[in-house]
Parts: structure tokens; sequence; C-alpha cells
């Protein structure tokens, strides 16, 4: 019985941990797609770079909220997780 | 007996987990792809730097809702989940 | 037997998160597509902002009625296995 | 007995789920191609805007009608499978 | 007996929501395609618009066809399996 406590707190662990990298995949697929063409956008037009940064920040903003939401979901899963062990 | 009540909460906290992850990756490709075009817009066009920035915004609100709402369901399985072990 | 009762609702419970987030993935290609080639249209032609705007959102609306429609499946998956265990 | 009815229910919720989630990238990458290359047709020739708009409205009404219909078949799997436990 | 009856039961639901979604998939990326590239053919020769509109349902109708006709496989299989608890 003691077994599958163990196993189940296995599981939502091994989930949680994957799921927070997933969630850094997400992150940086996105953020990292809007910030390197906002380099390239200031190089082209270097008197544009004010509305280019603050865009720029705006719309990742967008990703880090959805992203930091589920880390913290993960973050939950892990310590709930860890709870079961007791 | 008591066995698989955990099981199954293990089971469904790891799917919370990595489905939390996946909607990352969903919100990343898709806020990440309107925001690196619209800062190529803005260098490319500075003067109609505010129409691309309220389009740019109305977009990416639509991937933020469903987005969003995606983490509550998964933030609810992980509740839920938790209080399965109970 | 009260045993997979609850695996079967863990079961579920992984399903509707996972798909949760499956759903995101989907709902952030299509309309990631769409705004980011609405970026670029807007600064190709700043006097056809509106029409483009206006093009942008029915096309959006689409993709969102599917991808709301699959969250509350998977909501009532969730709110459903969650009802299982009682 | 009651054993395996309540398991087959899980798998059979986990599979309207994960489906249901796959529905929209279906969606996502029919109706978001449409949708993105329409907006780059509007903005190379903005009087052409309302024959763009007509086909992209039929085009894509195909691609919806066909998500839809999946996704209410993961709705009824998700419906029956509710129903197989009591 | 009576255990796999019902176990066969929830893998065939399994299949038929998976199923379905996958089907979505095919025809998003089929129609998608034809639609995005009918929007420039539109674009380049706005006179031709008749034209394009006509070819572009014919060649979508044919995917059309299989996809509907492949939920309805899915949809089959879930009233089935469906039926096979009782």
């Amino acid at each position: 019985m003691l077994t599958s406590i163990l196993l189940s707190a296995g599981l939502a662990l091994m989930g949680a941990g994957i799921g927070a990298g997933i969630v850094a995949i997400g992150a940086g697929l996105g953020i990292g797609r809007i910030g390197g063409q906002a380099m390239e956008s200031i190089a082209r037009q270097p008197e544009a770079a004010g509305k280019v940064q603050t865009a720029m920040l705006i719309i990742a903003a967008l990703i880090e909220v959805v992203s930091l939401f589920a880390v913290v979901v993960c973050l939950l899963i892990a310590l709930n997780a860890g709870g079961l062990t007791f």
C-alpha cells in the first residue's frame, strides 16, 4: 500500500518536472522570436528603437504571464506531490 | 484500495503538469509570431506604429484568452487531484 | 473495486490536462499566423489597416470558436472525472 | 467487474480530451494559413478586399465544419463515457 | 470476461476520440494550403477571382469528402463502443 503512495508521488513529480521544462520551451520560442526580430528591426530603423522596444515589452509580457502561470501550476503539483509522501 | 486512489492522483497530476507546459508552447508560438512580425512592421513603417500596436494587442488577446482558460483547466485538475488524496 | 474507480479518474484527468494543453498549440499556430501576417500587411499598406483588421478578426474568430469549444470539452471531462471519485 | 467498467471510462475520457486538443491543431493550421495569406492578399490588392474576404470565408467554413464535427464526436464520447459509470 | 468487454470499449472510445482529432489535422493541412494559395492568386489577378474560387471549391471538396467520411467512421466507433457496454 505504501508502495503506490510513493509510486503516485513519483508520477506526479515526473509530470511536474517535464511540464516545467516544456514551459521553458514555449517561453523560449515565443519571446525569442519577438526579441530576435526586434533586434533586426532596431538595426534597420535605429530612429524607431523607442517604438520597437515599447511594443516588444508589451507583447512579451503576454507570453510571460501565461508561462509564469503554467510554472506556478507545476510548482503547486511538485509541492503537493512532495506532501503525498508523508 | 488506498493504493490506486493515490495512483490515480499521480496520473492526474502528471497530466496537469505536462498540459500546463504544452499550453506555454502554444502561447509562445502564437504570440511570438505575432510579436516578431509586429517588430519588423514597425521598423518598415515607423509612422504606422500605432495601428500595428493596436492590431497586435487585439489579436494576441485572442490567444491569451484560450491559453489562460487552458491553464486554469490544468490548475483545476491539479487542485482536484490534490484533493483526491484525502 | 474502489481501486479502479479512482484509477479511471486519474486517466481521465490526465487526458483532460494534456488535451487542454494541445488546444493552446492549435490556437497559437492558427491565430499567430493570421496575426503575424496581418502585421506585415498593415506595414505594407497602412491605409488598408481597417480592412485588414476586419478580415483578421473574422477569420480568427473561427479558430477561437473551435478552440474554446475544445477547451470546454476538456473542462467537462475534468469536472466529470472529479465527480467520479464520489 | 465494476472495476474495469470504470477503467474503460477513464481510457475513453482520456481519448476524448486528447482528441479535442488535436482537433484545435488541425483547425489552427488550416484556418491560420488561409487567414495569413488573406492578410497579405488584401495588402497587395486593397481594392480586391471584398473578393478575398468572400473566398476566405467559404474555404475556411469547410475546415470549420470538419473541426466542429470532430469536436462533437469527442464531446459525445465524453458524455457517453461519463454515463458509463452509472 | 465482462471485464475485458468493458476494457475494450474504453480502448475503442480512446481510439475514436484521438482519430477524430487527427482527421482535423489532415483537413486543416490540405484545405488550408489550397485556401492560402487561392488568396494569393486572387490578389495577383483579381479579375480571375471567379475561376480561382470555382477550382478552389472543387479541389477542397475532395478533401472535405474524405475527412467527413473519416469523422463518420470515428462517430460510428464511438456509438458502437458505447453500445458494447450494455
